[in-house]
């Protein structure tokens, strides 16, 4: 004969069971219910659980007292408690209801079991985050969007069984320490309906617990690197980048050292958020980036660039800046192609592409004249 | 004959079960882990599990085709997929885990196998919140406490058998929209052992989403009012407080509005931290008071404010300032004693005290003259 039972672990308190935690809940709930007049409180007061939580050692207890028995084995499974836990909660809430509807039914009736459930079984909470969100409006239409679409998938999914199972949102905005993040909670759309939440801190690094995120949003933010790559800044080193603040038209070892940086970071951004998106999260990926058959001193920004670094040379020479400070500076932005992102992406082990889209048409790009012909 | 199995839902893409999105991730592990050099490649790819999940119509659809046998009942038990769920998946891989150990075990071995299942199970992660944080250090000295004494529970619980199950934390600072998060971010602690965010927003509302705090911690913030109470600043009203700016040696009405808004004000923050908070969660304030046998004006900050009062109306005397101006401010703070916060908390349906203490003995109390026996 085997026995398989739910005990308490040795040396548990009762009140540090999931499964006497629920029992107090449905509770609580059918009190709170009689407070309201839904239920007698008198029904309530005559109902008691035909239902005691030994521990394995009173099972063992007595059965060693039973004649003509012997325990030939006796085993934990072990399911550690988790208090905090809202998923044990519901799913503990669940298998009650599946084990004790009949019971429950018999002495509260059909239609009070619905609520009494209902009341019970805490709403699922789905958190976003939205990293570079700056301190700006253009985020929080962002997120907006993200809410409707998810809050329409859950509706499509529920087909109508589940309608109180809309998940409630948390937002997380996130972006450098150094953000004005006073200006951004100032600015939060008064009726939103999410919890928001700032986050300050690098995304080329972790930001939030494991597992915890299923959609993360980042939208103009990852093209900007985690700091310009120090051989620009190297007088001794042939990535040196004089007379100019940006890659555009310079030496291809600039380029080089740009790029060698942006696929450091994007490793590093990618594998931080490995860890943070639930197994099957879905990240989206919005940047600048240069067509595949155009090079970046051909696109608007690249010929910008160009021309900036360009008025603060010839500001140098006029002597109103010094040439060494211009030299110094670089912009720590890249703009890379769908075909590098791509070959990024599928280098990095945790992410599979689901889809990957050009907003632009290149033919409709326009290519600038270059500067030096603009005079 | 009654037949229990799992199936996908009608409809369902096998990719939106949690099950197979399980043996995915066992997969994606088994495959890192040849990578890695810890189990041979061949191995991984001549193993497959012998298991297929059908849909319901599916299994209708065979067992039809044997004849003698006729289904008297087919039923579902729904158990909505929910890929966003970090609990939803860490059941899973234990009850995997359960089921398949035997075949996993003899064709990967017994040590390989506790390290796939250590790297699949996500770790687990409590979050906590400081209301009321203001930009300070205070705040980062009490989450650091908070944090080691959970560790140590933690710790103690495992009982050793499950040290890597000590959780992340993600801490959440919350305070006034008009609160200068800006330096409460510039001085996180470099080292902490936490992931940060910060929640701006009122806390007598709701500021995060049901059932996903197990602690919350406020300390010396609960005393500021949401508002000045209005008939205070009513000039037909008996409770006008003319001449003063804090109910100490005020008329009682006073003292009673002030009383009023307090109750009020800890009845909403009550009820939105009792949906915040988990099943079983805690909730730990620290305001300071009064002592259950003194009155507000036999206390030191009760005589401080009444004299900051009176040199303000001396000022207005002086004509430094319009009488009005000082008899319309008012501040929006309360000293409650042990009695009443007790009274208020008990009046709350959602919450047991578990413990109160007095952190001042009322005999070392030191008690000032009145403001108009200083001079």
């Amino acid at each position: 004969m085997a026995i398989l039972m739910p005990c308490l672990p040795e040396g548990t308190l009762p009140s540090e069971s999931i499964i006497m935690q629920v029992f107090e809940i449905l509770g609580c709930a059918l009190t709170d219910m009689a407070k309201e007049g839904l239920v007698s409180e008198a029904l309530v007061d005559s109902f008691n659980l035909p239902i005691f939580i030994p521990t394995g050692n009173e099972v063992k207890g007595v059965l060693s007292n039973i004649e003509h028995l012997t325990i030939e084995k006796s085993e934990e499974i072990n399911y550690p408690p988790n208090l905090s836990n809202l998923e044990d909660v519901r799913l503990c809430i669940g298998h009650v209801r599946a084990v004790m509807e009949g019971i429950l039914c018999e002495n509260f009736g059909a239609e009070l079991l619905d609520q009494l459930f209902e009341s019970t079984s805490p709403k699922l909470v789905l958190c976003i985050a939205d990293l570079g969100c700056s301190t700006g409006t253009n985020t929080f239409i962002a997120v907006q969007n993200i809410i409707e679409a998810l809050e329409l998938l859950y509706r499509s999914r529920s087909r109508g069984l589940d309608t109180d199972q809309i998940p409630e949102f948390q937002v997380f905005f996130n972006d450098h320490s150094s953000n004005d993040f006073n200006t951004l909670f100032k600015s939060l759309p008064p009726n939103r309906q999410y919890f928001a939440a700032g986050v300050p801190g690098s995304f080329h690094a972790r930001l939030f617990p494991n597992s915890s995120l299923p959609f993360i949003h980042s939208s103009y933010a990852l093209h900007w690197l985690s700091r310009v790559p120090i051989e620009v800044m190297d007088e001794s080193s042939p990535a040196w980048n004089k007379g100019r603040i940006h890659y555009t038209n310079a030496p291809k070892q600039v380029g080089e050292a740009y790029a060698t940086r942006f696929a450091k970071d994007v490793e590093f951004f990618l594998s931080a958020r490995a860890q943070e998106l639930v197994a099957g999260g879905l990240l989206a990926l919005f940047l600048p980036a240069v067509p595949d058959v155009l090079s970046n001193s051909d696109t608007v920004i690249g010929t910008e660039l160009d021309l900036l670094g360009s008025c603060l040379m010839d500001m140098a020479k006029e002597g109103l800046v010094s040439e060494a400070k211009v030299d110094s500076f670089n912009l720590p932005l890249y703009y890379t192609s769908h075909k590098e992102l791509k070959e990024l992406i599928g280098r990095n082990e945790h992410f599979t592409i689901e889809r990957m889209e050009n907003l632009n048409n290149p033919k409709k790009h326009v290519i600038l004249p270059k500067p030096s012909m603009r005079a």
